[in-house]
């Protein structure tokens, strides 16, 4: 992977606050490792900052970096989430990932990394 | 049934990290063993891994293998929940079976094993 | 009534797992005992089996029993709730009938029996 | 009002059991004491019975019996409910009645008596 | 039936232009000549004015006057597009009846009279 | 089939005019002829009569009938119409039936006669 | 009347082109000149213009205006299409008017001048 | 394929109405020939009988018949109708297949032979 | 206005063929000339292109130039056309703007330019 | 673009029927040849085939191998539909390309080449 470079952050200007972060990207596309042929998917980011939020321009670009990667649903969700924890250490963050049918078959993954703060 | 063979799985990219799993398969079919004629229904797999992930491609071969087996509704719901988790040894997971009217009945059939862990 | 024996059942094939069943009848026709005028309801059966399964063919030949009989909205939900509660002996069922508007009035008759065990 | 007498009641074939039963009138119509002009209205009444359910047919009659009735909204409603528990005797009742507008404000009343009892 | 009386108007304001009116009365209700029970249906009345425009009260005292009138589906959507011809002798006009289910039957009435002049 | 008799009808009162009737039913029911099973359906009627209009009580008569009776869905559909069309000698009339599913079929069946006149 | 000296124009932009302009107020009130109860609706202004299209400022003052104002709506309708007619003079104008209930009946008024051009 | 004489009919029983048919099959499954994965499809028949109806089970036992037969898209539609204008020889009929994703492709085929008379 | 030269074309790369591009900028806004109040609304610009396309980057400059333009709706939209056609000189075009409400009023404007030539 | 090669077809099974094959690719993408930026859209190809159909997957090929190529929405269209028509030669085809906004700008491009035959 080691894209998480590619991320960028600026520094949450509001840290005293819980607030909500929601970025829905509809255009997510990988490469299926086994069959090499396109994934097609709608990646769901939600999380509380702590001291940084994701540049949203970056945050386009590290996720079209993912455009030839041949990565199974399971571990994309699970690497977006820690490249994201890895670089803004947020107080809660949640990835959803939602994928178009293959062979018939429809996936959804969601995973999440700490406890969310009241509001 | 013994078909439990054909499921192939991964090692759970992630196991430190409870995350759910959902595949969706609106197109089994399967016969019915008292008229032989062939019933339809859609089969939701929602688990949370420990070791293993099941591989989809085998997923959709396993599902497919049904095509001209003979069962009941309430016996393929617990035998896909029971080689699910033969193969995956899940932390929870669950199997719903939604199915096409049939001499004007429709049914659902709902089965879990395990306890639900905390995301 | 006495149709009861037209119900048959097989074997739990799984006895060892609370699962849920749910059959959902939308053509029951039975026979208003004060007018003797047809009624029409959707007739749903939800339970956990013990050791036995009803037999989805002899359901639908048992609903279409009432056809010709007449009976009050009150007692065909309780008859039906009795008749698969002594063959079928579940853990818990619960019985729900949804009639079509009769003089303007339209009825929903929900009955149960047994507590209902976590899955 | 003095039209209790129109209701009729059968035995509750089931009193062994606490079971729900719904009767939906869409088609209420009474007239508003104050202007003289009619209301129309839904009346949803919803019980658990105890030795009586009421005859379908005869709660119609009753119903229509209120077309030609002066009543305010708060009246009617709490009209049936005594109505209904002075006939019935239910363990548990509840009545709800939903106006169509009128000079452009439209209401919902809703009253109930006694404790309802687990199923 | 002899409540054309009921019905008054006003001039048309502006009887030189072929402009379309209509109203929509849902609580419309009358009597079954053949059974004694009341039917409910929804009134569409349509027309282009020539001289005169039906006074919205007076429809409305009108239209309540069938609330004990037994009169057929058929027989009150002619003689409410009569009485209408007749007061207001309109360049053209249609009546649509809508009705609750009867039997479990249930109707739609359409009639129109004159040929509707271009706008 | 010889049931054309519990057809009645009144006296169309306004044969002067060209006008809509509709009647729709969805509470059929018939018998299949080859398997013996209940069929279950909707008929819509729609005419525009001449001399004569269905009596609406007597067309629910008429339709319960076929209850118990074992008739392919293209033979009833044009029994309803020729049945309809010997009694009311309408001006143009059409019948359509719609059917719940058998066997995973479902059908619809659309039959009609005389020509429709302008309104 | 005589408001319509409220309504300000300005120079069609483009007087050399057939172009469709449509204002929706969904706020309009007025009054009944029977009754003296505030009437609501929806006027929509939908016209070809000439040399002048209306500012809608002022359309919006000019349609305030009318908040006490007792008028019917078949007048209302006339009166606001007169009005744009004279200070506007559009190649072709249409104004719909749509009422929320009134004594349980809601009415819908449609008028328009000009024949419209092709675009 | 040879499948035809699966296919039963019966007389038209109303060979003087040209009356419309319409049966649709949401289940229908066949194999790529290509890949030998399942497809799965709706087919929709619409026709005019002349002098024969297809029976419905036999349809149904027909269409089942290419649960296991390798066969296009194209060729299946056109298959279909040709088998049906061979058993029926219908004055008119088209043939609709729409089919669920493959490849991320969805497909729909539509076919249709004679011409189509006036009802 | 002047903001013609904006606008980039690059040569369309099919001229022998009639066909139809279609863009939709729903984040267009510019500012009333009247009130100095920020306007927002929907541009829809659709043509057929006879040597040149607009450059889609282009467009989006374009069309952000306005956004501290005073300008009324009918002006803004038949400049549109004026400035597309003038750089485009399409076979065919209509710009459609469809505006926020303003002061409750809603508005929607239409233009087009040329003769729509047949695919 | 030269990838026409990848498209495989197969012998038209019914060239004597005008038929109607569409297929709908929503999970088309390529690269803004002047931003470098992925583009995503929906491919929907509609023909009657002369005597060559394209076979699905080699289809799903042609479009996959796009993902990398920079060109413009207006360009691809026609590529496509020359590509089919240079490989088919159908008696009539169409391609609509539906894409997802880029800089708040979305846009559809539809485009056919022959004249349709009647069906």
């Amino acid at each position: 992977m080691g894209q998480r470079n590619l991320l960028e952050f600026f520094d949450n200007p509001h840290p005293g606050r819980n607030y909500e972060i929601v970025h829905i990207a509809p255009e997510f596309t990988s490469v299926c490792p086994k069959t090499g042929q396109p994934d097609f998917g709608t990646v769901i980011v939600r999380y509380i900052a702590d001291r940084k939020c994701v540049e949203l321009k970056s945050l386009k670009m590290y996720l079209q970096n993912y455009r030839q990667c041949g990565i199974f649903y399971e571990d994309i969700t699970n690497v977006l989430l820690d490249d994201l924890v890895g670089v803004l250490e947020p107080r809660w963050i949640e990835i959803v990932t939602k994928w178009r049918p293959r062979g018939g078959l429809r996936s959804i993954i969601r995973a999440q990394q700490g406890k969310r703060p009241a509001d």
